[in-house]
């Protein structure tokens, strides 16, 4: 047992409960709440010297004003959100504690750490830095540190344009009354690939991506980008300009650097 | 060596060159011809018992023209293409042999027919289609036999809308100025995932599957449903209603039966 305890709030369901078995494997005493059940957050920010809030984004601000103030001196608060600037604004004005923002960039189904990407924005913090780093650099994360504005704008990618995008075409699915299990035999690997990621995405929890969504600052920009860029291709397509869309997707390949020439 | 021989118009390069291989393997002669190299198109007929047309969608129907005539009564001819329809439809026309519309659903950089989606439209075949099939299932390949028309309208799910759902979001992550490897260290394992099938279309062939979109029959009412999908989006995100598009996630997880509740 190590010579601290740590108590995660959404600790029951989610990456909360993934990192709540983690750390009881890394020998942590870990004390869990979740909606209903489990120790009150001034009790839990009393007994704990590490508190992560890992909630949905919709209710993170409100949780942590609840539970900053309870945070004593020289411990730590945490949140694991897909946004940061403002859980990370509200951890500092809300506690005296030390601050990190931080975003692991996977889902509950990964078996261990290694290879997976984790960001952190040390927003307040002397001591505890070194300790995080350290566990995840142990079991094999990459980690990353940056500021919240830039990884709220990078997530616009990751997750906004990457979600917005699969579910667009779970919607179109729908719309054309396709049957999964006709399509099933006629397949090709990568239409395989697609279809797994819906099903992730669709099944899982839609609550999720649905705020992931809706809460990134830049969307909208982004959804009008998509908007436009459907036009463009429209257009090639009812030309049935096969030599136009192949110069479209030759251009962006080398903007993006995928190709060379 | 099996006793005849099999003839591939395309055969230097994309999955021409991959059943060239294949069919060697299986102890065939097989003669190939390139835009510029190989057998001419009548010496091929006259030498094989078996003639694949495997060149770009844009010029199938017109090579079909000119090798068709040359094919002799009780041989085969076959294609490769993305849409079966027109090229059936010419092959029935221009030769007096056996015809089998051919897709197989994955590129050359798969290492094996197993578990490999192959569609046969056997159009007019009495004797070859046996031999076809069990060449085929032998190897592990999971063969379907339907119709030209419905093998087509399948198809534009399984390629027009997901190839035209990935060069969108290579297009929007074009006009975005995305880096892709500053994005590299906060990728989620899904992002990863997308990243490499909008190398493998952006890289590849662009050619190719700008030929397979622009060639779909159906395609204009795909890019119309995709298009009105893309509004209704717009139309919660700029309300920021994640609540209504959590319910139309849900409402289409249903419809395509990925989910119960």
């Amino acid at each position: 047992m190590k010579n601290f305890e740590i108590g995660i709030i959404g600790g029951t369901g989610g990456i909360g409960r993934w990192f709540a078995d983690f750390f009881k494997r890394e020998g942590y005493a870990v004390h869990v709440s979740g909606r209903k059940i489990g120790m009150d957050m001034p009790a839990m920010a009393e007994k704990c010297d590490v508190v992560i809030v890992s909630v949905p984004i919709g209710v993170t601000c409100e949780i942590i004003e609840q539970v900053g103030p309870h945070m004593r001196r020289g411990t730590l608060l945490m949140d694991f959100t897909s946004l940061k600037v403002e859980p990370v604004k509200f951890m500092l004005e809300h506690s005296v504690s030390e601050v990190i923002g931080t975003h692991p960039l996977f889902g509950p189904d990964i078996d261990t750490l290694a290879g997976q990407n984790v960001v952190l924005c040390p927003a307040r913090t002397e001591r505890w830095i070194h300790w995080l780093r350290d566990v995840l650099k142990r079991n094999g994360a990459h980690v990353v540190e940056t500021t919240p504005e830039r990884h709220d704008r990078l997530m616009t990618i990751v997750q906004g344009l990457n979600h917005l995008n699969t579910i667009a075409m779970g919607m179109v699915l729908g719309k054309m009354g396709a049957d999964l299990s006709e399509l099933k035999d006629f397949a090709t690997p990568v239409f395989n690939i697609k279809i797994g990621i819906l099903k992730k995405i669709f099944d899982n929890n839609p609550r999720l991506y649905a705020e992931i969504i809706t809460s990134n600052p830049d969307i909208n920009e982004l959804v009008d980008i998509y908007e436009k860029t459907l036009s463009e291709l429209k257009e090639l397509i009812d030309k049935r300009d096969a030599g136009g869309l192949t110069e479209m997707i030759r251009k962006n390949a080398l903007k993006l650097e995928i190709r060379k020439t």
